[in-house]
């Protein structure tokens, strides 16, 4: 499968090294709007540079790497589906639901296969945990609880433009609940506070936020989000059921202990999603590349993608008005 | 410090044992309308049998440890606070808020001493939780989340009487929420559903409950309750502050672990309250005697016990209504 | 079961309080050449004084607790045989294994009880692994490893007189050793230095070794012993069967934990023996207690307590002559 | 740097994996006596296949990494520092240390630069275990344990072929002992036994094995070797030090941890050597192009293979005459 890579930033370059190390992959192309590092991240994968227009219209690709800023998403997402290639775009697909919906009718319409990269359900421990619920380990689930918290605020700068916590971090606990629940939340609840950063709030949004959906058998999902961790990138599920509870613990950046004095003590988890997430990336690009070889569906694909979108803006629409927000 | 007990079941049988073994007290009398009960608890632990009314009245006591059911604790309290005894009393005072109004007033008229006994204060790593707390180890506190599972659900019979799950299981939470707060909340939220056993739901209870507690700087408070935990009595804090997180896990039957072809393997956590709070137990109890020798207001005291009483009743309300329901 | 208790000591205090509080026991007297301590624990535990003469001579006493110093075991259990008690001792016996040879003998031709207090056996955890080996968890034994470091060296003073550290520390690691291996070891290798404390090497004693014992089936023990601990008293086994693995860890002051920057951070484990083997020395008198009742050997009876003797007496050759000593 | 790689059985696939992959490497040729094994691997790699003569005569080669069978090494070595290629040699350099002496003087006379690959010492925990104690972190050393089980027995064939478990498998943590150690031992002790396969015994092999090792200032190093795990590659360090103690466990399969009526189950370590140590290869190829390029002596280098040969060689002859075995 021949790629073409759109977005040579931070992800970008994730998305690169894992394309270009991949077996069944090739590399093609790089586009962005700063040539210098789209010719520095070709040179480092053996990749051309070209812009999206010529991506787009080649026939040496096969599928789309969507790593651009998000306003550009839905936009590119459109123009690859009428180019009949596979699509691969990080999340969101963009910040507007209704946005969200019009893409995926394009998608539809041409018949072009979407994955929306939550990397999340690719992580070994959560993907674990979820192969171990759907085998039936702890029989039917009660309650899943999601803590996420990042190990610093972003700049403030970054806040409006991201569409704030519950759209731009707590999206990915979102897609986590439904994908732990197997159910659809049909209510929200959001609480949030600005504690860690003032600024935050003055900029509108929230930096420690708890989340309740419900789904209509009375499960429930507690998700918990800061921008502040002092111990590393905290990323963990708890999943009780009627046989048992399952848990996904954060990832250390060693076995090492030490004991001493002042008790044991072992390391930090992981920094933070690069580290984390590193195994995480390189499997939802094996998944896409089997699901487009086989002919089959992405997933996760756009609809989630929209899901977990409404499920945000649900979000802040209980977190502002105070209420119980009912979906659907 | 000699101890008149009224009640000689489950709870009374702990405390008798612990007041008669405590150095500086003396296990006067113990009084139940079970004769063989009573005579078989006094047996066991040295004291006499005796009515009520003979407690209250014997100057050979000092303090009352009330472990009667639940609606005669305000009773109790009111007339032992007259006959200026010291009183120990189980949670809760009453199910009702009012009633538990009018009796710290007469605690209050009285002069008495009076502390409701929540046992988990007390429990030696709860304890040192707080007290790490206290003492600035992870700065200013965030988030508050607190699970609290039983083994499995009481008759249906006891449903009724208990108050409901918010008012009999998770009012220690309540308390437990407050104490690691440091502040008091002004709104609760609840969610729940009968996913345990669906009698309790016919029963108008719940079985499964997340709550979500605010204060008024914006910390929050997340308890989540379950009916069921087939590994044990799972009983866990985990705080979060400015400076890191304290957590308090589960202790367990043993420290043995097995390794083999399924992994590893350590025992399940103590099975229930009687096993995880036996040092709880004792504790407060000293605590009671220490406040009381050194004329000092008990910790729980009756406030304490009134403002739980009345987070439980704004969780059912919040409950029943899918609403925010706003304190004080 | 009336007991007199010998020795008012550190451990002669314990004893004294776990037979105050056994429900089948009674206190009966206490003598120590020290008259005031005699006095003080008599008057705490509800005993009366009385001189080891009247004790061993008194028709009110059914079993005579030895916490004298180790010089006067021997002497002490061939009177309490002769005067037809159980008798319940403290490690060891004697320093000399000859000595406590004509000692079993004497306890033998007077058909007396005779339990030697290796407390350890009596731990909650050491004992459910001895109880899973038993159940066959793990298959046949193939390595025992027994980790034990004290918090810190004794005074120089007790060296000489305690026989130094394989008689005095590590012989409870060797019962611990014949207790889980299930066999008797044939041969004994020792191997240990001064590197904690100078002052011990040059009082002629090690207070860091490590010994290998093997049994002719070929099954090995490892016991790793230090007079130093930073993080509390370090009391493990791990046991590796043809099935798996079985671990005791130490039991820590709390379940708290701490996540910061720094890391993660739990407790220490508890300090040393009174704290960490509570419950071993309630265990050993009810099963002491069980044994006489039931008429049965108690365990471990005189003949484990020479076994260990022996041992140690093989390590301290080993180590002195740099060569594997056989046994029998 | 370019690479010739000779041989192409398991672990030269995962040496042309690292090179082919590392950033400044070239994976030039691949040698193989199985033709279709060279002609596979060179495939995968981008590599061309070549014979061991074209390799060394190469000026398109600068490294040679040496993955054939242990008794081509001594020779490939010699031809290799003739040649004037860097070298990269699994262990060990050969089962006779005359050999090996042999081999290290033709490496010195050319000025050869020779890593032995002990791949332990560059697995992320156990390289973070000896940069603490390099920093001080527990002070001075006192005793190293190392525990080291494989999944299950070698074929019977491999035994002898291997020159048994003390130069096979051993050699490692004798290699580890040194580097956490950080001294010379001056007395080597084993004790082993055939307890998991008689057949092993048969062949003149154990399969059990305890070693200890002694330095001249007293410090002590015990290792536990078996060729029979049932939960995973089991691959632990522990060391006490005047401080406090460092231990670096194994990593497992996930951090998922499953709670149920039978207690709490995490994963199984790691299945074995290509899992657990897939980290340390890359380290370890990293760290010898690093040494190369600065002109500096890799490490390990030859003479810590010789050192780890010695240790073996002195662990089978303790073993064979139960007697303590005193080097150089």
């Amino acid at each position: 499968m021949r790629f073409g890579i759109i977005g040579a930033g931070r992800i970008g370059k994730i998305h690169a090294g894992n394309v270009a190390a991949h077996k069944d992959c090739k590399l093609a192309f790089i586009a962005d709007a700063d040539a210098a590092a789209a010719a520095s991240l070709a040179a480092a994968t053996g990749a051309k540079v070209a812009t999206i227009e010529e991506i787009l219209a080649s026939p040496e690709v096969d599928a789309i790497a969507i790593c651009a800023p998000t306003d550009m998403h839905a936009d590119l997402i459109d123009r690859a589906a009428k180019a009949k290639k596979a699509i691969f775009c990080e999340k969101p697909i963009d910040l507007d639901a209704d946005r969200i919906a019009q893409t995926l009718e394009v998608v539809k319409a041409n018949g072009a296969a979407l994955m929306v990269a939550f990397n999340r359900r690719f992580d070994p421990n959560f993907a674990e945990v979820r192969k171990r619920i759907a085998a039936g380990e702890i029989g039917e689930i009660e309650i899943v609880a999601i803590t996420s918290r990042d190990p610093g605020p972003p700049p403030i700068s970054y806040i409006a433009r991201s569409g704030g916590l519950f759209r731009d971090m707590m999206i990915h606990d979102f897609d986590m609940a439904r994908f732990l629940l197997g159910e659809e939340p049909v209510s929200v609840s959001a609480f949030g506070s600005s504690i860690v950063d003032k600024a935050i709030g003055e900029a509108g949004d929230v930096d420690t936020a708890v989340v309740i959906l419900q789904t209509a058998t009375g499960k429930v999902a507690q998700i918990s989000n800061s921008r502040r961790a002092t111990y590393g990138y905290d990323q963990r599920v708890e999943i009780h059921g009627s046989k048992g509870m399952l848990s996904a613990a954060n990832v250390k950046e060693s076995t090492v202990e030490f004991a001493g004095a002042g008790g044991y003590t072992t390391d930090k988890a992981l920094n933070f999603f690069l580290e984390r997430y590193a195994g995480a990336y390189r499997g939802e690009l094996g998944a896409f590349v089997d699901a487009v070889k086989a002919g089959k569906e992405p997933s996760p694909n756009g609809e989630d993608g929209l899901k977990a979108n409404r499920l945000a803006d649900a979000a802040y629409l209980s977190w502002k008005t105070g209420q119980v927000v009912k979906l659907g």
